[in-house]
């Protein structure tokens, strides 16, 4: 499938600060870039990095003397979907990993796996089949947990989100990836662009490493699994977030959009517990 | 200078459990093993694994339907120690700093930088140079922490340190870690053998990123600076434990070791805050 | 029924200290004291007292130079058992409460309920009966919570409990009035003698204000509800510790004991869920 | 001195809510009340109560089928102030204390006095004089935290303001609260109307236990402790809530307003840190 995905955002700065942003997306064999463009109003010198172990792909900005600034980012990628047949998966036991993938089983800021071991097992230790495991987890957070915008904020993590029960996205994937990573499933968050979501934004999600694959799941069910472009993964929020600012700007305008490229025609795949073997399923890694 | 380093680490199992353990020393420019050894009785197949991006040096054991087993570790090491122009050091700007070490920037788990924003600008905000700041951020640890075997456990961040004021090295290093963060200054976890630890254990420092190079800092002051050898490093303790466990091992003996290599002759560089221009220092990274 | 209960504490103190003492048992027209009898050696003043609005009855002790001391109770006691009607019970509108009760339903400082609002909702919302309700949290804490000697300590609170899933009785109490507060339902800690207890210990019950009266729950099901003896009610454990020790006295050895007046007999009341209307109880208030 | 004081609060209803009201001001010995109005519309029948141990005076009003009301509240008050000889006060042994004032020595929802002991101790500990050393809490809070409308919620704890250090009045106080009772000093929440107070609002600080008197102190340093007219007491916020909610009611307007009587002329008596001995205070309680 072909998206164009697009954002801009407005910066209003009282102090020369530095901005790491993370909007562009992922440049990966599953995802081809076939044209991109990033820009800053007024001007301004910027430098792309990607940090060791990862794909995101930060920019830095450092703001000077500017009291303003607008960022626009817009792309046309090429995302392949996964194929993954559910059915036939089997547990990867702990001492099979895959090295790049421990990290993900360690608790970090926002997915304090450690502390939600009982709860995991008590609620999902029985069931034997990776793939039903986390759909399972998934559909718990779903069903246990309101989207309720503005109920949550920076510091909010999946420890607090596990008996508040309210949350934007993020929170939703947050509590996964730590439910998850507490029954030894690798998990990572994943930040993206995702066609018809409502109303538009930014998205999080949340990925586990399952028969030997990185695969998506959406705990909110406000995406299509085959309609998300990748920007970031990383442990949790921390890893991936939009912007993360040093020094005092503040962001005072959002736009963010993603649509089907010319010619295009969109075959929603709604949620991963309806799929069956084989079936497309969401962006490859 | 050369140490020899040993361990040795006893389980007991109730269920069939996988351990990585992470014992060994790193294996770098800075840091030779002239010889190495690690064992597992009864005998039992195992596998040394880096994650990416690490250097850390983990070994998985499946214990199968063993009910005990017994690790043992020894090592002849040969460390570099650094020189550091603490003197002339000057901030890098977040936006000249190397896209490895931006990892350490981010709250994780045991160091919710986010959290400790203004306490840490309200306290260290006004100094300039960053060797001076990161002193003082190790002298205040010292000084307001009390060293209290017992009085944390596994569960024990930053977060709570900052406030219940007593811990083991482990929490002297993640509030130190967390501090630093909060002041832009990339920080992580430091895990090794200490020469002349009393009582002997496995240590925890932590290192910042200050003047182009990792520097290693103890807020505990129980090691020489000199007296460190590596065996991980990482966001926090879970990253670099000696020991995760999936299943349910127990702990049922430890014993570490750390002397001096046949003929060598140790001077103790006690403090960094001690330091001035270009003196010896600690392990290089 | 008539109890007798015992029980001795012996402190070690580094330091004069100031203990206040709550293991007398309450004096009200439903639980009338025969005989009782305290002492501390070596021999030494203390006094009695009981805060407004409370029947606890504190003994403070003043240490002075002593290294070690020895307190030790005995009593006998005529506790009536209250008739309970559950079936007929109707809710009780908040506006409709006593003044009395009011407190009982603000948060406490282990009983955080206004955190837990969404989830005892989700839980418990739709039951209409309060009886019911009660009895529906009093189970869910004893199906999801493990009773695990050690696995908490004096910070723990209802909102860890809830996610982490062990503790001991006061940590059941704790969580089960929480979740009652929640919903608008007085909620009490009960602290007690506990005939047939296994081992043999203080106990920690919850009391909800329902149809007009306190009535007593146990979330841990290790009491016989009418084998209960009262020493202290409170918001939570804070208002009913057995010990407040201001100072450092260290607690090295404790042993109590409830066993049957002469030519008692006792039937057990095993759990009130299983109770139909108006069979005997627990202890009246 | 006389003040006039009086108040609106406006509320919309979702569904059929209780409110509990707290804005009338206590009538003490110390407070005489000249006069005073409550008024709901439209016309509600409401029920005036006070909690055993308690003088706040709680208005219920259970809104019905209403979609929106407002209360409104106007009263003259006669408040003594108190005289209070500060120089030579001395320590109260915990063993000394009215029983009536132990309840304020225990930790509370949001004064977690149990996890701030080290702290305390540390920063206050060598202060002998009772006096001095609430004072010196009194400036410590103020020196450290910055009062920031906004950041904080009604979740928020003296546990978090001591390492977040940003707050509003309420988070003041129970800083100081929560201080004060790790150093065995009674201390509770005080709520009341402040004259001067900019803008006009519901004011909190907090009351100490010392030299045999319950003394004011306000670590906003935001009011006069002489144009303070009280509303409620109790052990945090949770006690003495201008407004508790059960049900669905959201407050969409709040007016507050304090002057003095006719003919009344105010000398600010500013901080109590800068009276000596025997200087008019604060309210009497």
């Amino acid at each position: 499938m072909i998206f164009n995905v697009a954002c801009q955002l407005d910066y209003g700065m009282r102090m020369p600060s530095t901005l790491f942003l993370n909007v562009q997306v992922q440049r990966t064999a599953a995802q081809r870039i076939l044209s991109e463009q990033f820009s800053v109003a007024p001007q301004l010198n910027f430098a792309e990095f990607t940090p060791d172990g990862s794909d995101n792909r930060y920019v830095r900005l450092e703001t000077g003397g500017l009291s303003s600034l607008s960022v626009s980012y817009a792309a046309t990628v090429e995302c392949e979907s996964q194929t993954y047949g559910a059915g036939s998966i089997r547990p990867t036991p702990v001492a099979g990993l895959e090295s790049s993938t421990i990290p993900y089983l360690f608790p970090s800021r926002y997915c304090q796996s450690d502390r939600l071991g009982r709860l995991a097992w008590d609620l999902f230790g029985k069931i034997e089949n990776p793939h039903q495991k986390v759909v399972a987890i998934s559909d718990w957070v779903y069903a246990n947990v309101e989207y309720l915008r503005g109920s949550t904020d920076s510091l909010t993590s999946a420890y607090d989100t596990v008996t508040q029960r309210t949350g934007v996205c993020r929170d939703f994937a947050h509590l996964a990836i730590a439910l998850c990573r507490a029954l030894n499933i690798p998990s990572r968050y994943f930040a993206g662009y995702a066609y018809g979501l409502e109303p538009p934004d930014f998205h999080a999600c949340f990925e586990c490493f399952i028969g030997g694959q990185w695969v998506v799941f959406d705990a909110t069910r406000l995406s299509h699994l085959n309609g998300l472009v990748r920007i970031g993964t990383g442990r949790d929020a921390a890893d991936a977030a939009v912007a993360t600012i040093f020094g005092a700007a503040v962001c005072t305008g959002i736009t963010v959009n993603c649509t089907l490229g010319e010619g295009q025609r969109f075959v929603p795949v709604d949620h991963v517990h309806r799929n069956q073997n084989g079936v497309t399923l969401g962006p490859s890694a």
